[in-house]
């Protein structure tokens, strides 16, 4: 499912660095990153995607909900607004990104082409009193967005998804919660952009006359660019040559998830996306078009880091692209406790895989999107910034690609301007002198 | 880690079929065809391993405890007395393997070549008063065996193994029951036979006057060999060319592991194996020199079948290799519940592996290990069978090659006449007429 590279794009370490031109680079082979590629080359603009491991990142472990109702969370209106806009997008993005009729999957076998795109909705489980009154609680504020969410009883719930646990203590019903399968959706933009992956590492910012004019890559190349959008991620921090004074406060915020085999004689285990509350722990079950599902958390707090296994001996790195994603063993053993508490017959499945990965958050849990101040009142030219997505990378996909489209033909809308880049950098005036716009070359810089 | 073919030893299947031949054919690369073509190759023969995938089987699920005191079961005295043998062999057996003093592993990183082979005792830990009463009846079987088992307080057994749980019921000390790493062993072996692998399905045995004469391979070569040891496991009763009347009862037994690593402010989890008794379900925990542990149970019962999954959706096959060896999400659920009942720490590790294979079953727990009578008083000549190792084929690996060595020397010791392969297939009387000895050349036969 990871995108191949471009025919020629490899890198062979004795040929002269390569230069390569495109209207748009973009820095990060995500769905993020992705999604903003092909928004631009359906714009007519040449785009090239540029990341050593495209698609192995975060994306590789989404469960790929599209859940803004369900996502809401107090004192979050405008990152629900953009949640809702995004969530409003997705039907006319998945149709555009389904392949042709003569390509089109077979009825006996309706996934396996396209996205996953599903629209079936989602139905929030708690499992004990105080999960009903929470959810039941934050029903209430959904409501006072004006988002639907219909109470059920248990055995409404269990008429509807009969493998659901007899004991659970409450259900509601939200129409407007879909999914989409994120390896699908990452690998079908991909194949539609083919030609455009530059399998290398991204080294830094190139700049020329006061603006972003690409990218320096790590094996010595450039990709010179009149736009550059920065959607790599935790690692868009580290990048050379960002704006002075800009400052991504990023941090990674760990997901696992598990993916398992329903076995023939339970097929289908559920229909819809499950949402679960369990002892105050949520949990998701997430049916695929193939016959397996997705079993994760939203997020966990209690990290394996990399620098706990320092000197632990000499057991196997981690694969490639899996930096810092340690699987924790608890975190396992909680995710399959609470998913058999909603449906028991989650024991009976077969166990495919475990992943985890670290996901960009950020302070306010919002992205970082859009352009930067260069300190004279107007904006870094050539440069939008595209991370922090947090929990809601692939949710926020056609949003971030709409509005980065926008930002490229001159258009900003005044609606995403909280979410700017630079919004945890302080005033341009806190800088010792408005230096913002020198020339930056992180080629000698590093050199 | 998983034995590299020969040189040349890969089947271009444009290239007319091969015609090897050697002193002995082994069937089947894994830890017993390896441990037996070893031995006959330290005797001086000719040998080659014939596995298309060598040490994907059962042998990439061992856990390598070399454990016939843990092990004993009532009633199986004879076996007993094999596992007693093999565990007095291993010292030896593992000291030949170790590579020379120029390749020795350095004092920073004592396991990294070798077979891990440990002499550290394993702990037998209850975790209720039911468990403790098993575990005390246990010992007296084994103590009326003449084995030694020392029951410890928790007190005791908690100041060698401080992670282990304060809430366990009981602990005894069983200092012979030691370890060894099965996948370093296998490629330890396989390094030594280095030349020695096909890397071809064996289709069936060669005849010739009345005789086996060899091995025909799938891919169409030949294997002429003076003795052929059949040691594939499940695979063995389905090979062309057994003798007639031979019955092979083999059924598979899954078991799982979880292979996890301990971060380093936990190194060691523990010292001791665990062999855990919960609420009467086993579980043992077995740490490795490279800071691993292995995480298993002795047995799967409930075992998924790859027919369960027929028509499941176009979810990812298995691995090569790995036919009907599905990861049971209820079972990794039960095996991190139960390990952290023992010790509660387990939930800090990272988890790396999940694996189930199916070992082969017998009726009587004992393997298949031996010459096949002739029907006319005699034994096929040319034949060895090693199979049916069921959860010992570790710990038999040096016996089972000690007496194929001693069979193909012309010598065979009475007191492993309980384990002759041809044990359920009645008396020769049974056959319609003694035409067990008729040249069968399944090249015709399948032609």
């Amino acid at each position: 499912m990871t995108p191949q590279p471009a025919a020629g794009s490899a890198t062979a370490h004795a040929a002269p660095p390569r230069k390569i031109s495109a209207d748009v680079a973009v820095i990060g082979g995500g769905i993020i990153g992705h999604g903003i590629a092909w928004e631009a080359r359906q714009s007519g603009r040449s785009v090239v995607v540029i990341d050593d491991a495209p698609g192995t990142g975060a994306s590789w472990a989404a469960a790929g909900m599209l859940a803004p109702v369900s996502e809401l969370h107090y004192q979050e209106e405008q990152l629900l607004e953009l949640m809702l806009h995004a969530s409003a997008l997705w039907p006319a993005f998945a149709g555009r990104l389904e392949p042709g009729p003569e390509s089109r999957p077979s009825s006996q076998d309706p996934g396996a082409t396209g996205t996953g795109y599903l629209t079936t909705s989602t139905l929030a489980v708690g499992a004990d009193a105080a999960d009903r009154r929470a959810l039941a609680d934050l029903r209430g504020a959904q409501q006072a967005s004006g988002l639907t969410v219909e109470p059920l009883t248990v055995r409404e719930a269990r008429a509807r998804e009969p493998l659901l646990s007899p004991g659970i203590s409450c259900a509601f019903d939200i129409p407007t919660d879909h999914q989409v399968d994120p390896r699908r959706l990452l690998a079908r933009i991909a194949e539609s952009l083919a030609g455009s992956a530059v399998r290398e590492r991204a080294a830094g910012l190139l700049w020329e006359d006061g603006r972003v004019s690409g990218v320096s890559l790590a094996g010595g190349g450039k990709v010179l660019a009149g736009e550059t959008v920065v959607a790599n991620g935790l690692a868009a921090a580290a990048l050379a040559g960002l704006p002075e004074g800009l400052k991504l406060p990023l941090r990674p915020v760990y997901g696992d998830i598990l993916r398992l085999r329903v076995p023939a004689y339970l097929q289908p285990l559920v229909t819809s996306t499950l949402r679960g509350m369990v002892h105050g722990v949520p949990v998701y079950i997430v049916p695929r078009q193939d016959g397996t599902v997705v079993i994760g958390a939203t997020q966990r707090e209690d990290a394996l880091s990399a620098a706990d296994f320092e000197g632990a001996g000499t057991g196997p790195a981690a694969p490639p692209g899996a930096a810092g994603s340690a699987v924790s063993a608890g975190g396992v053993y909680q995710l399959l406790r609470d998913a058999q508490a909603l449906v028991p017959a989650v024991a009976e499945l077969e166990l495919l895989e475990v992943t985890a990965r670290a996901r960009p958050g950020t302070p306010d849990n919002a992205p970082l999107l859009g352009r930067v101040a260069d300190g004279t009142g107007g904006d870094v030219a050539g440069l939008v910034i595209a991370t922090g997505f947090f929990r809601h990378g692939v949710l926020l996909t056609p949003a971030a690609a709409a509005i980065c489209r926008q930002l490229m033909d001159g258009n900003a809308d005044p609606r995403w301007a909280p979410f700017r880049p630079d919004r945890f950098s302080g005033p341009p005036a806190a800088s010792p002198s408005p230096v913002n716009t020198v020339t930056i070359d992180p080629n000698k810089e590093t050199a």
